[in-house]
């Protein structure tokens, strides 16, 4: 029921993951049961794997997340979060409130072993394959321990997940240079240094798209801050393209000539190609997914919720957090 | 000597601005009196107005920015300084080392009375007119009462310089909500409530382009990450779209004929149209320059630069902020 387009785009996408990827065993359909099976049945879509299960809460955009996921026990998210928790599916997907998505899994299904905070890995276009931001704002108030934790668990869903070999990790600073940030920067450029990580040290904004970099690691209030003001920038740069095309005939005639151009370009910078970003650092997979979800950018999710399962992320989180604490131990 | 293109690129705009602003009584080129020259002779560049001054270091851009100016006593930043700290200019513009040119100003020239930090505002091309981010990093490690004085010098210079009304003044944050954020940024919105300025709330990197925004406050860190990611975001959008326009004879043929619209939406986007980014704070005018600044942008940071001592900025921030001093006394 979350997300501006739900249900609508949400069963589209579910019907279509199922279409798709055979690999998945059986999906749930959480929300209000006449209101997704209307959808079900518009879109006639019918697979044995399906099962709709009724909710009779929603939890909405601007709710506060620990306050609406305490009172609302029966709202779509946290009958989806009880599915993970009783161990009846993997994986949720989510396009609705984030922090409440967040606070539910963390409240629910709680850290796993030596990770002291979760964190969303949230992928940005980068030339050389996704680039993952973490974290993209689930804990605003980080500390440097948390920060090494993030590209830790973010080099294993590069690596094991995105296919990555030796994952770039990087540090999102206002400079290259090793000294140039602040006192908390430092500390994890510090952290970072001294891990097993391949980290390429301090990045900048102009890195983001054409450094090779696979998890790029800050604090959740300025990953949030990035990744909206990227989205926002590349928003508002085609639209002043569109305005500026429309303003004659033959800018109009020309456009149209190259429109397979533009197309292939915003499907390049497109969010909707990776789909969700998950949070990392639970027991359980969640998958957040973009507020204005199209069913593509639904059925990415899915796809990427089930790619998480299928190479045990988390068994693969746990053991590197394990190493790196080990290393850390034989270092002091 | 500063920056990617100098000493060309700065020539060249020294010469366009004499030509275009009557109103410029002096203009000094500080930097190798030779190299200056043998620039000033090419170009054919000559005016009563314009005067070579010689000094004999160059501060990289790789530079540690105090160390640097407490070094290189002669400069062509720190003489460029020292022509203002002695009265005999009332601005400098640097396209150099950013640091380097905040340090210098600091040391030198002092902060206005009241300030505490000074901060650098740099104009984002939103659609109501520049939204002046403040600070966009001359000082990473922010304390709240500093992001108010940066609201309110940003806001004169919006209104004395950029000529708005009644400048609208947003708090960069992870959400638009009334307690979203960190504990600082918390903090600052609670000074912000509580002062004359009309304050609109946290703002989210959507807001930047087309909600109607004057001034937009954070850390400098927060500032300096934001802006390079946009500016890197608009940058790869194009290229990619140019890539794929590339891809096919009929598709190059049809952005030659929209060519003008290419055009038109590179110059609304770009930084050259502002030319330079203010120093407020500082006991003298001091604007910075974007690093690769063409002929254009160091003309048009020069015409900053004479518009913000021609409307008196200083002069009105030591009032703005005494009587948000005043303001704040009465309210205890």
């Amino acid at each position: 029921m979350g997300g501006d387009k739900a249900p609508q785009a949400i069963v589209e996408g579910a019907r279509d993951a199922l279409a798709e990827y055979a690999h998945i065993e059986r999906l749930y359909l959480v929300g209000d049961e006449a209101t997704v099976k209307a959808e079900v049945d518009r879109l006639g879509f019918r697979d044995r794997r399906l099962e709709i299960v009724h909710s009779t809460e929603v939890i909405g955009m601007g709710e506060s997340p620990v306050q609406a996921v305490r009172k609302k026990k029966d709202s779509s998210l946290t009958v989806a979060v009880d599915l993970v928790k009783r161990g009846d599916c993997q994986a949720i997907m989510s396009a609705g409130n984030t922090g409440a998505a967040v606070a539910a899994s963390t409240i629910k299904l709680r850290n796993l072993r030596g990770v002291d905070r979760a964190g969303i890995a949230s992928p940005l276009p980068n030339e050389h394959g996704p680039c993952n931001i973490v974290d993209a704002g689930a804990n605003v108030d980080a500390k440097p321990v948390h920060l090494l934790q993030y590209a830790i668990m973010g080099a294993v869903y590069a690596r094991h997940v995105q296919g990555k070999e030796n994952p770039v990790v990087g540090l999102m600073c206002n400079g290259e240079e090793e000294g140039k940030g602040t006192d908390f920067t430092r500390e994890v450029f510090e952290l970072l240094k001294a891990s097993h990580l391949n980290f390429r040290g301090n990045v900048e904004g102009h890195d983001l798209f054409e450094t090779k970099l696979d998890v790029v690691v800050c604090d959740g209030f300025t990953g949030n801050v990035v990744l909206k003001s990227c989205e926002a920038t590349a928003k508002i740069t085609m639209k002043w393209l569109k305005q500026e095309i429309y303003k004659s005939p033959i800018r109009k005639f020309g456009a149209m000539l190259a429109k397979g151009a533009f197309l292939a370009a915003k499907e390049r910078g497109s969010y909707e190609t990776y789909g969700g970003s998950p949070l990392l650092g639970v027991n359980g997979i969640c998958i957040i997914a973009h507020g204005s979800s199209s069913p593509r950018a639904a059925k990415n999710a899915i796809r990427v919720a089930a790619e998480a399962v299928r190479h045990h992320v988390n068994p693969h989180i746990e053991e590197e957090i394990q190493r790196a604490e080990a290393l850390s131990g034989l270092a002091q």
